[in-house]
Order: C-alpha cells, then sequence, then structure tokens
C-alpha cells in the first residue's frame, strides 16, 4: 500500500490534477469516481494509473469492477492509504477510485452535420455538463475556442460523465473553427435574435456557437456568425444557464433530425 | 458603519443563511448580489434590510441602483465593513450587496396549465437552475415535494437569478400536489420510456415531475403519475443533468404552446 504522498506516482497525479500546462505537456489527465472508471470498462480503454482506497474496494460491486479494470490490461491497480487519496483528489470526499489517462478523443468524422462551437465557457462545471449534453444530443463533436476553461480541468472532468472518451472534442484556435465550419450554417445563440431557435432548420449541417452569460459573445466568434438565434422566453427579465440553452437548442435539432429520417 | 458581526442585524443575517428552520420561522431569507437587488428595482419590492459595503458602491451603477433601492423606502441601506459583510456571505468573494426578503411568492393561478413537480432534487445549484429555467420556459408554477432541497437554502437563491420574486414556487406534501395536479395529465420523466417527450400533447393541462439523477422517482411520485416520458439519447451509455433535461422538456412544452396559439 502507498503511505507517502512523496510517491512519484501521487506526486505525478497532484501535477496533473493542478497544472494545466503540466497536463498538456504530458498529455494526460486524471479521472475519478465509479462511474467514470464503468465507462473506461465499458469502452475497454486501460487506465495508465490506477489507485483504489480499501474502503473502496470493500463495496462488491467495486472489486467487480476493479477485477475488469485489471483484465484490460496496462497497469497494476495501486492501494493507497486514504490520506493519499485524499491528496490526489480533486474533491473534499474522495470517491476512492482514481485513474491516469491518456488525452485521445475520438477523430472528428469528415463533413461533420452538427457541431457545438463554445466560446469563452470559462466555468469547469458548465463546460462539462455542456460536453455530457452534446454527447446526449448526438453531436459529431466539439470545438473550443481558446478563451474556454481547460477540457482537461478536474472540476470538466466530473462534470462530463465519460463525454471525454466517447465524444471528438477538440481545443482549436479561431482560424482552425473557420476551417472546420466552413461548409456548415454558424449560428450564434443570443439573448435577442429574429430567429427562434425552432425555426432553424437543423437537418441541414449546422454549427451552433453558446458564449458565456456573463461576457456575450466574442468578436471571433461574430466574425464566423452566418445568422443570429435566440430562445423565446416567457418575458424580457428572463435568461437561461448557458448548458441549459445549450441543452434546448441541441435537442431541438435532434428532434428535427429524428423526424426527418 | 457596521465594523462588528456581533451586531444585532448582522446577527440575524448570518443566522437566517445558516438555519433552515430559523428562516422558515422568520418568513424571510438573504439574496445577494447586483443582479439579484436589479431585481427588486424592477418589481419595486423594498427589502426588508439592505446592506453594502464601499467597495461596491464605487462602481457608478451601483450608486444608481442603491438610490432606486432607498426611494422604494421601508429600510435604510446599511454600511458595513468587508469584514462584515464577509461574515455574512454565503459566498468567499462575497459581491458586496445583499438583502433580507420576505418569503412571499407569487400566488399560483386557478387552473394552471403547465407545472413543474421536483422530487427530491437536493443539489442547490441544481434546484436554484431548475427555478430559473422554470421560469424562462412559461410554466405557471413549481411545486417541491418534501425531500427537496430548501427552497430559500443560499446556493439555490444564487442559483435562481430571481425566480423566487417572478415564480410561484411552494413546497406542498405529495397529497397537497395531488390535490393541486388533479386536472391535469402527470408525467414522469424517467430514463427509459415508450414516449418521447416530443411526443406528448403539452397544450392540455399538464405537470411534469422530475426527481434526482442519483435516486430516481419516489415511490410517492410515481403514485400521481399517469404516464412515462423520455428524452431520447445518442447512445444508451449517455445521460443528461436533471436541470438540462427539466429544460430540454419544458422549452419543447413551450414550442407547441406557441405554435397552438
Amino acid at each position: 500500500m502507498i503511505t507517502s504522498s512523496s510517491n512519484a506516482k501521487v506526486k505525478l497525479v497532484r501535477r496533473l490534477q493542478a497544472d494545466r500546462r503540466f497536463r498538456s505537456r504530458e498529455q494526460r489527465f486524471v479521472v475519478e469516481g465509479t462511474r467514470w472508471l464503468t465507462e473506461l470498462v465499458k469502452m475497454k480503454l486501460p487506465p495508465e494509473l490506477l489507485f483504489y482506497t480499501q474502503r473502496w474496494l470493500e463495496t462488491a460491486v467495486h472489486a467487480q469492477i476493479l477485477q475488469q479494470l485489471n483484465s484490460l490490461g496496462q497497469s497494476t491497480p495501486l492501494l493507497v492509504s486514504d490520506d493519499v487519496m485524499q491528496a490526489m483528489s480533486d474533491t473534499s470526499t474522495p470517491p476512492g477510485i482514481l485513474a491516469v489517462l491518456p488525452m485521445q478523443p475520438p477523430p472528428l468524422r469528415p463533413n461533420p452535420t452538427l457541431l457545438l462551437v463554445l466560446d469563452a465557457i470559462n466555468t469547469p462545471g458548465n463546460l462539462g455538463t455542456m460536453l455530457r449534453t452534446a454527447g446526449a444530443a448526438g453531436v459529431d463533436g466539439v470545438l473550443l475556442a481558446p478563451d474556454c476553461v481547460d477540457l482537461y480541468n478536474p472540476k470538466v472532468v466530473r462534470g462530463s460523465m465519460g463525454s471525454h472518451l466517447r465524444l471528438p472534442v477538440y481545443s482549436q484556435t479561431w482560424d482552425e473553427i473557420a476551417n472546420t465550419v466552413q461548409t456548415m450554417q454558424v449560428w450564434l445563440a443570443t439573448i435577442q435574435a429574429e430567429t427562434a431557435y425552432t425555426a432553424v432548420n437543423w437537418t441541414q449541417p449546422s454549427a451552433l456557437i453558446i458564449g458565456s452569460e456573463a461576457a456575450g459573445a466574442s468578436e471571433a466568434a461574430r466574425k464566423i456568425t452566418h445568422q443570429h438565434l435566440t430562445i423565446p422566453m416567457h418575458a424580457a427579465t428572463e435568461s437561461l444557464n448557458a448548458a441549459v440553452a445549450a441543452g434546448v437548442i441541441l435537442f431541438e435539432a435532434a428532434r428535427q433530425r429524428r423526424k426527418s429520417q
């Protein structure tokens, strides 16, 4: 059992959790919790490093998950003390299971038909929820513009519920984004616009840009936008959380695309 | 200027922030931040108590808001030190403006046509976001079943962005809820069901029950449910945050209701 926080592997995890540049250089990130680890089993993705506590293992279903993870090969699961897990964890009450994974989003398919472009989303929990929502709605991919919070920030990873593995998500410059969406209709969601999101034909190849609630859309986002859309609300005083707005629009797109099949 | 945290009014605020039962007995709650206070001005609702810091006042637009709040009458704005504001605030970086309000949700209209019923929603941020979403979608009211987090929990209040003032929201027992929804079709959102939320006729008087992600629906919720609905997702592994799910369904209802007008 590892009982010291100065163990080299433990130190690696702590640095991956805390340091964005280090994560980017290493091309590795940290996931925590039974739900995330169950995703790895489902996708047959062996973690590079795997840590667990005795307390976590005591639940019968957890022992089975550990066995399945172990049979994926690559790394031997490492038992750590509660204190060491606490030192590695990004949460105040660690779930007790933690893994290091390579940054390997699935590739973006050629000629995508629905993309989500995120502009200056800087709340980690919101970004995690948006990735989860985008995956559930069936987008082909998510593009993160330069001013977004880091895709591999521990809180983004926690909120995404495994979307990092299933969804093509790429951080791109605005030039790269312009290039990726060049054959699509590009919509920018705003507070006020003439076109309701329900009046858009989402069966056409479409990119949806969502900006932060606080700052609105950036100049760069406006530059690649073809048209603005809005979500009609009950009264002018109302507004929506950015992740909820993304969900409302993307599931309208999914509805139209299901209907047209 | 109030500089002592043992000032009687400061102590009242701290207890209102921390103690659910005390809030309920006093029938008062605390709001923080410029956005919430702007809502009070818009709705001409004078706060019972109002506290601000010098630092907050230094922004020109804030001075104007304070003047408008003052002209609503009732309470004299109280200048407090940064330390006292920190002691009263629920956040680690207090916005610098804080008010005490009476619990006075608008009344539920007779014969409501769209209600949201929340079952065991115990994440305060999620409940706040749901209230905001429900208000924007134009529901007639929100009913909170007994196992939900307190409606006036500081984190719920922060996430609701003023919905507490504009939206009829009531904590009810399941018997009261059954009574309120008795002439409506009652839908329960679940992970799997035959009926897609888009196949429901939302122009009929409808109540939508949303449960917690973790626990699913309670027995009591199932008892008053007429039919189950689901949000079709891209793949079986996907899932949605409960607040996003509520947004997706309620805005489909809003879309149908707009169309039928």
